[in-house]
C-alpha cells in the first residue's frame, strides 16, 4: 500500500492561511515533511469556502511543485478547479474524485484522458453508499466499463469503497473488505483500489489513530493498494511498513521501516 | 478472535522455578493476570527438560485451576503427559498440537474423543512443513478427515497453518493468510483457526511486538479465529479488540478495550 499525504487541504488552518496570504511557506513544508514520513502522492485540497479555488488549486500546486517531484492528487468535486490544476501539473497526476454517475464520470474521464490523468472513483452514486459487498461492486463495475469507454485502461483507476465511520456503520467494515478483494477479479490488469483512511475513525471515536492503522494493515490484507492519510503518523507508517514486509512486498531487514519512508 | 494465554510456560523461568519448588505462585499470578488482559483460553506447557513432566502437567494444571475457571490448552509433544493432564482437567480442554501424521493423530483424537477435547492441528507432517497454501490446505483436509473418522466435528478442530519468522520465509506470509481463508470453506461447519503468533517474529527480528499485532489483525482480516500470544502485551490486546470492532465481532463503545478483555 502507498501512501497519499492528506495534509495539504484547506480544511487545515495553516493551508487555509498560506493561501489566503499568497505564502507557499507551510504548504511546502508539508510537502517536504509528507515524502520524509512515506508519502508517495500528495493530495492537493483548496478546502471549503475558497473565494478563487481555481487559484487556489493552481498556487498550492505551484507551490508543492518547487520543492517535491512527487506526483498530486487533485481533490476537488468542482471539476472546473480539477481542470485548471491539471493544466499546470508537471507530472501525470490523479483526479480525487468520480461517483458512478453517467455525466460526471464523463466529465472526469475526458480530463482523464486528456491529460493522462489516474482517477479515483467512487463506489456511489446519486443513490448514496450501498452497504453491502455486491452493491459496491455493480458500482466499482460500471466505473471500470465506463473507463474503459473513454479509452482509460483498469489500472489507471483506483476504487474507493468508501469506509464509513465504524462507530455509526460498523456493518460496512467486512463489506468494504469483500468489495476490496472481489475489485482485483473484474478484469486483467484489474483495477487499484484506495480508501481515504480517516474516514473510518470519524465523529468522535475513542483511539482514533488505533482505529485508523488497524483498519489500514486489516485493509493491506485485503489487498489495498493505497490510502489518503496522515504520513506524518509515525505509527501508522511503521504499521504499513510492516504489513508491506509480511505481505513479502519489501524485504525484510532490520531498518524496514526507514527504508520503506525513503523508497 | 481470541487469545490463548501463553505465559504459564516452563520456559519461563519462573514457571520453570515454580515446578521445581511446587510452589503454585507464580502459575496463579499469571493464571489471573492473563485472565485480566483478555486470554479466554490458557495455555500449560511443562516446558523443556523437566524430570517428571507428567507430574508437572498436573501440578500446573491444578495450580491454574484453584485460581482461574478459562479452559486450559494442553501442550506438549508428549501424549502420555497430554493424557496425565486431560485427566485433572475440571473443565473440556484443548490439545495443542497434532500433526498430520497418521500415528499420531491416531493418538491424538483417540483421546479428544475420550475427553471431549478441542485439538490444535498442524499444517505439517514428517516432511515438514510445506510453503504454499495449496499443501496446508491438503494437510489441513487430512486433519479434518480423520479427526471426522473418530466422530470429531470439524469445528472442535483448530487448525494451524503455522507461521515462520518473517525474516527467514517471508514468502510463507500471504501463503499463510490464503490458507487461513481457504480453511473456512472446506467443511460446514469449518474447522476453526489458530496461530502461535510470537513465531511471525522470532530470531532477532526488530520491533517484535509491532510486527506480532499487525501480523494478528492482518490475519483477523483473514478469519483467524484464535492466537497463542501475550496476553500481557497491552498494544497486541488493543488491537485485536480494534480489529473486532473494525469487523463487526463486538458492538462499538467508547471502552470496547476495557469491555474486550473483560468479556
Amino acid at each position: 500500500m502507498i501512501i497519499i499525504g492528506e495534509r495539504i487541504n484547506g480544511m487545515f488552518t495553516d493551508i487555509k492561511n498560506a493561501i489566503s496570504n499568497e505564502d507557499p511557506a507551510a504548504v511546502q513544508e508539508w510537502a517536504k515533511k509528507q515524502k520524509e514520513g512515506g508519502a508517495r502522492y500528495l493530495d492537493i485540497n483548496v478546502g471549503p469556502g475558497s473565494a478563487n479555488p481555481k487559484e487556489a488549486m493552481k498556487f498550492l500546486i505551484e507551490a508543492t511543485q518547487e520543492v517535491s517531484d512527487l506526483p498530486l492528487c487533485l481533490d476537488s468535486t468542482n471539476y472546473d478547479v480539477i481542470e485548471e490544476g491539471l493544466k499546470v501539473c508537471k507530472n501525470p497526476a490523479m483526479i480525487n474524485s468520480v461517483p458512478a454517475e453517467p455525466d460526471k464520470m464523463d466529465r472526469v474521464f475526458s480530463l482523464a484522458k486528456e491529460f493522462d490523468a489516474e482517477v479515483i472513483g467512487l463506489a456511489k452514486n446519486q443513490e448514496g453508499i450501498p452497504k453491502d459487498a455486491e452493491s459496491r461492486m455493480a458500482l466499482a463495475m460500471e466505473l471500470v466499463a465506463t473507463a474503459d469507454a473513454y479509452g482509460i485502461s483498469a489500472d489507471m483507476l483506483y476504487i474507493d469503497p468508501l469506509v464509513l465511520p465504524c462507530n455509526v456503520a460498523q456493518d460496512h467494515g467486512p463489506e468494504v473488505f469483500e468489495t476490496l478483494r472481489q475489485i482485483k477479479l473484474v478484469s486483467d490488469p484489474p483495477p487499484k483500489t484506495v480508501v481515504g483512511l480517516s474516514n473510518i475513525s470519524q465523529g468522535g471515536i475513542k483511539n482514533r489513530e488505533l482505529v485508523n492503522r488497524t483498519f489500514a494493515v486489516m485493509a493491506m490484507a485485503n489487498g489495498l493498494d493505497a490510502a489518503i492519510a496522515d504520513a506524518d503518523d509515525e505509527e501508522l507508517i511503521a504499521a504499513v511498513a510492516t504489513a508491506r514486509i509480511i505481505l513479502n512486498m519489501d524485504i525484510y531487514c532490520d531498518s524496514y521501516i526507514d527504508v520503506f519512508k525513503q523508497q
